[in-house]
This record gives C-alpha cells, sequence and structure tokens, in this order.
C-alpha cells in the first residue's frame, strides 16, 4: 500500500518550504505562477487531496484527542496537558501529545500525521514560528473540513474556533500594580519580540499599569528576547546597564535566572529589586527566594479546552458557534516581592 | 468504517482491565478461566486482532517515530526528547510523544494507538506501574511482530530489544563518595521504592560507597517514597526526625524542595549539609545555591535511542541482535556542595 503523499513530501520533493506548498495549493498570489504551476501540477500527479488532512472523517469516532504545544520545557505546557488529560479521560478519551518545538514546519507536520485518522480533534498552542509568519492556512484547512479545534494559550483571531486565553493584559497590569504600590519605581519588563500574541498583551499590562500611575515609560527598560529561550548573554548585558528596582518577566525561566544574576552581583531580593514572574510552575515554587508569580491557571485553561472540544466532537449540531473563553490571572505572592 | 476493537474497549466493555484482557488473550494462568473465556469469546466476536498492534506493517514506511514516556516534569525527559528530535529530524523522521503518565493503562493505549499504522518504531522509558505490576505483554506483543524498540533509561531485561540507559548505580556512588571525600558522614538518600529500575541501581551504589568507606549504613537515613512526585509531608517529617550532613536525591524535584527545607530552618548549604541530585536541569543550575549534580546526558541518550532505533527501521537485515548502550554518568560540581 503506497503511503499518500504530503505538504513535507511535496516541499522535499521540489526543494520549497511546506508553507509555499501550502499557498500554492490554495492558488496564494504571495506565490509566483511558475512555482505555483510546477507545485501544482506535482502535487495532480501524484495525486494529492488537500483534504488528506482531514481523512479523519467526522462519523469515525477514534475517542482520541491531539494536542499540539510549542514547547514542554516551560512548566506551563505541563499543567496545561494535565488539565486536557483529566477531563478528557474522565470521558474515556485518550490524549496524544506533539510538540512543535516553535517550529512552523514541525506544527503542519505533526497535524498532518494527526489528522491522518488518528484523532477526533485538535487542541492548540501556537508555535512562535506560526505567530511569526501568520500563516495559518494549515488550521484553516483542518476547520473547514469540520475538524474541531480550540487554541489555548497561543490563539490568532484568523481562525474561527473556540479558544481559552488568560487575560494576559490584566495579569502584568496587576503584577506592574502590585509592584508600583510596594514602592517600586524603577520597573523593569523581560519580555520576547510582539509577535508572540501573549507577550504583545503583557507588554500592553505593563505600559497601562506604569501610565496610569504617571510613572515614566523608559524604553530601556524593556528587554525584548527574540524567543522564549534564556538569551543569557541579552538578559546579562541588561542588567550591567540598567538600574532597576523591579522586574516582571514573561515567563519563570527568565525570572529565576534573573534573580541568580542579581544575587551575583550581591542584591538582596525583595530589599533591593523585586521579581514577580507569569507562570507558577515547580522553578517558582523552588526558587529561592520563591517567586511571586502571576498564576495562568493552566490546569484549568486544559480542562476548559477539552470540554469545548469534547462537546463539539460530541454535538450533533452542525451550526458553527464558536466561543473564546477568557480566564482570569491571580497573583500569587511570595517571597521575591513583599507582602 | 468501523473503527477496530481495541484491548481498551474490550476492558471497558467486560469492566475489567486493561491488564487482564492483555494476559487472558496471552492464555495467561494468572487469570480464571471463567474469565478467560468470556474474553476471548468477546474478542473472537468483535474481531479483535492480537496484532492489530502490529498493523505498521515493516515495508509501509511512515518516516514517524512513537516516543512513550511517563511525564514531562522531569527535565531530564525533555532534554532526551530534544536529543530523538535531533537525531530524528536530521534522517528526516518526525517524532510523536506520547505520555503515560506513570500509567500501565495509558502505556498500553498510547502504543496501541500509535501502532495503528502511524509510526515505524517506538522509543519508551516504562511507567513506574509498568515496572511494579511487571506485566510486558504489551511490549512482546509490539517486538514479536517485528517492530523496533528502543527502551531508555527505565528498562526491563523481561524484553529483547535495544536498550540506552547510564550506569546509574556509578552515578550514585561518585556522588556519595564526593560527599564522603568532603567530609560527611550521615549522608542521607531520598529516593522511591525499588521497583523503579533507576532507584534500586541508584540505592545500590549509595550503599556501596558507603560499605567501601566503612560507614555505617543507617536504614532510617534512606526515604524510599512511593512515586517520583515530592511527597512534602514526607521529606518534612524525614528532615525533622534525622540529623544528616548531606542529601543525594534521586531527581531534582526531590532536591530543590528538601534544599527549601533546610533552609528555612535556618542551616547554610554547603556549610552545614551539602546537596547532590540526579539530573542536570533548569531547576538545578537556577537553584540557589545552584545544585551538585549526577548529569544522565539525556540528549545523548536521546540521540543514541534515536539512532539505534531508525538503523533497525532501516535495516534489511532479518537476524535479531540487540545491544544495551551503557553511558557514564558525569558529576557536575555547583555550590551546594564544596568544590
Amino acid at each position: 500500500m503506497k503511503a499518500k503523499i504530503t505538504l513535507k513530501d511535496i516541499a522535499r520533493e521540489l526543494e520549497v518550504s511546506i508553507s509555499t506548498v501550502s499557498k500554492a495549493l490554495k492558488n496564494s498570489e504571495e506565490i509566483s505562477r511558475d512555482t505555483k504551476e510546477k507545485i501544482q501540477a506535482f502535487a495532480k500527479l501524484y495525486n494529492y487531496k488537500p483534504n488528506n488532512i482531514a481523512i479523519s472523517l467526522k462519523n469515525k469516532r477514534t475517542k482520541n484527542i491531539g494536542v499540539v504545544i510549542p514547547a514542554i520545557v516551560h512548566h506551563f505546557f505541563t499543567t496545561v496537558i494535565r488539565g486536557i488529560e483529566k477531563y478528557a479521560n474522565a470521558k474515556g478519551y485518550n490524549v496524544i501529545v506533539c510538540l512543535s518545538e516553535e517550529s512552523f514546519d514541525k506544527e503542519v507536520i505533526n497535524m498532518e500525521m494527526l489528522a491522518n485518522g488518528s484523532i477526533d480533534g485538535f487542541i492548540m498552542s501556537l508555535s512562535s514560528e506560526t505567530q511569526q509568519k501568520e500563516d495559518y492556512n494549515h488550521l484553516k484547512e483542518v476547520t473547514e473540513q469540520g475538524i474541531p479545534v480550540v487554541l489555548f494559550d497561543r490563539i490568532t483571531n484568523e481562525i474561527d474556533c473556540d479558544k481559552v486565553v488568560i487575560d494576559d493584559q490584566l495579569g502584568a497590569y496587576m503584577a506592574t500594580k502590585k509592584l508600583i504600590e510596594q514602592g517600586r519605581k524603577k520597573i523593569a519588563l523581560i519580555t520576547t519580540d510582539d509577535y508572540l500574541s501573549v507577550s504583545k498583551a503583557r507588554t500592553e499590562g505593563y505600559r497601562k499599569a506604569l501610565l496610569e500611575s504617571e510613572l515614566e515609560i523608559n524604553e530601556a527598560r524593556i528587554l525584548k528576547l527574540s524567543t522564549m529561550e534564556v538569551d543569557e548573554k541579552s538578559i546579562r548585558n541588561f542588567f550591567n546597564t540598567q538600574e532597576v528596582d523591579a522586574v516582571l518577566c514573561v515567563n519563570e525561566i527568565f525570572t529565576v535566572f534573573s534573580m541568580r544574576l542579581v544575587q551575583e552581583k550581591g542584591l538582596s531580593i525583595p530589599k533591593d529589586i523585586s521579581f514577580i514572574g507569569f507562570t507558577d510552575g515547580l522553578l517558582s515554587k523552588y526558587a529561592n527566594p520563591s517567586l511571586t508569580v502571576v498564576a495562568q491557571h493552566g490546569e484549568k485553561m486544559g480542562e476548559i479546552s477539552a470540554q469545548m472540544l469534547i462537546d463539539k466532537v460530541e454535538s450533533d449540531d452542525g451550526e458553527e458557534r464558536f466561543q473564546t473563553k477568557i480566564l482570569e490571572p491571580t497573583l500569587v505572592i511570595r517571597d521575591s516581592t513583599f507582602n
């Protein structure tokens, strides 16, 4: 039996990117006529069907849910998976987890593989590269075929589907307000470039709190890293050149690394400098001092995502109604700030 | 199209465990004749084939590798996945990760799902429940059908396949020796029950080092927890009743939690008490003080596992030759011990 040809196969064979193949098959104007013709001819020759991805037919229930997440190094995603599993298992569903590792190509490949009859629907958080490219054809393909998708945390307005997020702007706002209330004046933000939806919203919340309190927004105090990985050199350089009395970070790894840096300089936390991070994970709990955090309620988010997905999978209702659930973040006060 | 019936379906329908179904279909003497007959009749009626699990035929390459791991909260498994992805992607393979969450049932269900035509072979680390039950029928099923399997870290001698481990006994031995060299006399071990293969080997290494140095082995200084989860109450109770000057822990979460506990009691690390943990992960790196660890070389382990698996997948050699690769652990000295 000859395996069906996939986007990945076409891309490899014609030495173009998966994104190019996907766009060419959609007749996108971004792709040159020559390339489009070549790709379309090849796809026709090998009998590629754009709905390969949707081979999991609606009436053939697998009782499996596909989860595609960008990374597992961030404890947040671990907690979301736990929540998904909790709800899904109770309903008799099994959960299969794939990692895109922040790569657009891997996200597409994983979706193709899972949609090949293995699952009833997707729960996803977008890779940073997908958000950067703003290429959502692989998601459109799936939703157009009627396969339910729930997006959580890193979402896009380009796709009509159910979504679950926390109010990231509010989370950053609450954290920054707390630091201001405790008398901090030079509050830094360590985040990533704005293409990442959550970082953008958090940066807005930080700015809003400073503006409201009539504190100066000093752009030099906002460090935008290119990825969610710890860029040790940039963070080190930031603390060597900026004088700050509080720091808000968009993930816990940035925070604990920054705390170590200032402790090496002989500063005392929270006497000389306070820290708040996003995500209430193990690093935050067991850091020294333990970290004050914006809890993202990952487990809750996972449970709600699974509930929304399974409701759609089991619904006989042909009508399409999508909702976006916005959870409220909570500030968990520990020892990296005053109480 | 009617989906194929699975072990899980039979178990649910007859209200018995998956393990019972699996054993009954193998005609195991552990299962009563009555139950066996019922299960076998049901399986026949619904046309269950024990080799459902092996539907991914040898000649139908998917270029996908299935990875089944017990947990992602331990950074070690994150690093192994990174290594697997690195090697596999370079060879044009895609990696799909499933979590057994330390559950035997989930391990079986995930294997059934993946083996249903999605993958060319498995890379696995056994769930604690599987090691506790010593039930490996699901693995035998797969290997007997000629689907390549590589076991890493948590392995069993019951299955003939390629294996990759670090020398856990040596790792614990080296760590304990180091503590003894630094003048420590009352060295504690925080581990799990011996059913977990790695914990057993590490406990042996700890004992060996103490014996060699003619130090007393005080059983009260060995805390055996029932799982790899942090049992905060037992650890707290342990430090309240035992007077120790050094601690070796079998994972980094146990270690950082224990360090926090003794710091709360006002002890200074490493002046009053030293700590060494297994796994060189983020928690170890960013703890305060940073943690001296037995590095398990997870990424290397992942790369070797992927290489062994892909070699088997692509080999036309019908002969079965299996090897076990044993990696040497390394001691990474940081600030939770003297240098």
